[in-house]
């Protein structure tokens, strides 16, 4: 008899597949209050570990980070007319406080946009006072009608740039910048996924944006997710919230601003484009564990000599877990790290310490063999390279074998449909075609150049329009 | 003509001196609803600052980073008696969500004991899921009527860990090991406060705790602040949501419980504890620019020998940022990183760079005095050593000299009055005179044994209770 497989296979039930791992791989539960989700220790793990990363390249970037509050003022998010339009739907309202009605409700922050700017059009008085390059971690909410952990959470976890700038020249290459050096440099180098760089049709645009620069992840169902957006705000806010430089030469002018944002989602897109019918599969650079030194069975020479591999895997530089727990059965727990997509395990019992070797098991490309106990901490930096470049290549591949260039809007439909994106140029899509799109939840993910570079405008010639279901 | 002071001088009006140095060196706005506040770019540095020194001394005792839900059902917080009957009247509430009204509102967490053991219950089945050791980094929302930036905030950030033991003992030691191992350690070792450890009556205790380990500064005025708490649920909390295990031998049991947390309330203590007349004065351990070299001159050669200077520190290990903005007046630079308390000032100009020096300004003992450039680096890692003892010092100090025994009420109340802290056995004072303090606003700031240690029970013979007034 076949044994039960531990998650429902990708290809029965792609969303059962993602539900069940992160169950079965402890990530995350969902809260009691609808569409909140409970972050556990190992799913926090690789949140952490985004944020290290992520924080370096911000910081590396000029932006210093900065918490303001999570309340704000209900009046302050009419100010920007598109701004609350967008976000009125998805507003969570406190009412009381303290026991008491209060005189202004207080909406809970679904991003900071407007709470930022009041605070900028204070500390921004001066042309030296620019480009004032902020950053915040924070928890955001925006009441989800149909959640879905990581994904689409009611509350979530992200980061916030917020930017003033003397010039739109400025402006606009910092919103670009970001979206190259920190975000594209994070999700090809660390996550290992093939992000899509694009740009934003006006429909699909931040609320309060003029123009959105997004990355696309192809998911392992062929569906898109989009990654992470940097945003060119124009003079919107600055307008709404009168935040003005003294130039060099004496005139009051508006600043030019962007924000940028990346979240909790990525923690999703993770799990979707690396995670087989066994769990989770995670890069290398970016995982907690990167190894985990098993002891098959409760012995004293096995024991201490899982603790000797894990001093000198740590050593050399490898983050290391010891799983000494021979109080559970040893296939549960190998299981148990193939399900959290722990790179490597070594396995080591009393017949490995005979022989001395391990038993080496690969969870990327796969595969299991033994080693010599001498060559372990040698070894293990290549192999974990190596298992880093594989799974971008394996995101590459996926995503150029499932694109296809379409001519028409109803091959687009089907393409989408079937589990995979079409390209189409722009200038026979067009608003009207993204519309009609939007009927078999198909949308314009991106524009991008001939060239595969990100569009400087919506409308350039050769523009393509690369389209996808979404999550 | 005397320059007016850039502070209000503390002897004239401590809490104003307060005010005015968070607004002078940046710390911290108040933000637009009541209580709440913006942590600007140097006070969040300084926060950073003090996440990372707890989070790893808090992974060192064996706990794991979690996020749960800020909402938590209203009904969550009524299931212990203490503890809603301690958090009703602060609680922020959300009645409106995604346009509609709810139909159980919300409350935005004052602490997550109750979401947190709804969890526990179910993740904790066996004796082997103990001890649960998590630990959380997050906002959470009190209603304040007298707000204090930093000290008492509608909205403040904090650590606070939770966690579930198969033994009463084990549950003691552990909420005793985080007081000392990571919050003494480090509020003595990279703070600089010399922290008096005792344990709070049952009139200060925590909602829903049944021993509460607490450590109190003396602050510059002699006021005490708590600068964070340690705390046995008992089994309070695992009765209330049934968080039960199957022991060894096969009976179920209810776990016992520790929680435990520190917040943004401790910047109010470092600046309040080190912070004199110029300014605030850093402990170099915690700070996020140790040492800061100033170009005095837009010269060519000065500046390039700031950045020259730079890069060795940093290669020394020194936390170091050059200031090359001549286009701000020198002294007003250095006031500005004088009222920032940043350890160590190098000052370059042209005529220190023919006499191969620099002017070396130190912000903790005072002084200021050439050195040669080539003995910069060497000597900046001791000079730092040694502010970091000068600080923790003059904190001891303070408190031994401000602190008298006592023999009455009376005395105790004039004695707090003062400014200082008093000493009066806990059997001559008792709940009855505590109450009669009360009505002085002094408080009993915790209980000490005879030999200074924290005492095991309220009314262990020769137990001290030390009073004073408080933040």
């Amino acid at each position: 008899m076949a044994k039960a497989p531990v998650l429902t296979p990708q290809a029965d039930d792609f969303p059962r597949w993602y539900q069940d791992l992160i169950n079965k791989a402890e990530l995350a539960d969902n809260g009691p209050v609808r569409g909140t989700m409970i972050i556990r220790p190992y799913g926090y793990g690789l949140w952490e570990r985004m944020q290290q990363e992520m924080d370096a390249r911000i910081k590396a970037a000029g932006a210093q980070n900065a918490y303001f509050p999570l309340f704000i003022p209900q009046s302050y998010l009419t100010k920007e007319a598109e701004h609350v339009e967008g976000f009125a739907p998805e507003l969570a309202v406190v009412t009381h406080g303290g026991g008491k009605e209060l005189e202004e409700p207080v909406v809970v922050r679904p991003t900071s946009e407007t709470i930022i700017n009041a605070s900028f059009s204070k500390w921004v008085q001066s042309y030296r006072d620019l480009p004032l390059l902020i950053n915040q971690w924070a928890n955001v909410v925006r009441w989800e009608m149909r959640p879905r952990v990581f994904l689409r959470t009611t509350e979530f976890l992200w980061q916030e740039g917020h930017t003033a700038h003397a010039t739109y020249e400025d402006a606009r290459d910092y919103a670009a910048y970001i979206h190259k050096e920190v975000y594209e440099d994070f999700m090809v180098n660390v996550l290992g996924i093939d992000v899509l760089l694009g740009r934003k049709t006006p429909r699909e645009r931040f609320a309060g944006a003029v123009n959105t620069l997004t990355l696309e992840g192809m998911m392992g169902d062929g569906k898109a997710l989009q990654m992470g957006t940097s945003h060119e705000l124009g003079q919107n806010f600055a307008k709404a919230f009168n935040t003005q430089y003294l130039s060099k030469d004496g005139r009051q002018e508006l600043v030019w601003q962007t924000s940028w944002g990346s979240s909790t989602r990525m923690v999703g897109g993770l799990i979707m484009s690396h995670g087989d019918d066994s769990g989770l599969r995670v890069p290398p650079r970016l995982a907690p564990v990167q190894a985990v030194v098993l002891a098959i069975k409760d012995d004293e020479a096995v024991l201490a000599k899982v603790r000797e591999i894990g001093d000198r895997l740590s050593a050399a530089g490898v983050r290391v877990q010891v799983d000494d727990r021979t109080d559970t059965p040893f296939g549960r727990r190998a299981v148990d790290w193939e399900l959290k997509g722990v790179p490597v395990r070594i396995e080591v019992g009393p017949r490995d310490l005979e022989n001395g070797t391990a038993m080496l098991a690969r969870r990327i490309p796969g595969g299991k063999e033994p080693v010599a106990l001498d060559a372990l901490a040698g070894l293990l930096p290549t192999l974990l390279e190596e298992d880093q470049a594989l799974l971008l290549e394996q995101s590459r591949e996926r995503r150029e074998s499932r694109t296809s260039d379409v001519a028409t809007i109803e091959q687009a439909v089907e393409a989408a449909t079937a589990g995979g994106w079409a390209r189409i140029p722009w200038a026979d899509l067009g608003e009207e075609g993204e519309a009609r799109l939007a009927e078999h939840s198909v949308t314009v993910r991106c524009l991008v150049a001939e060239d595969g570079s990100v569009p400087g405008s919506d409308d350039a010639p050769g523009n393509v329009a690369v389209v996808a279901r979404a999550y």
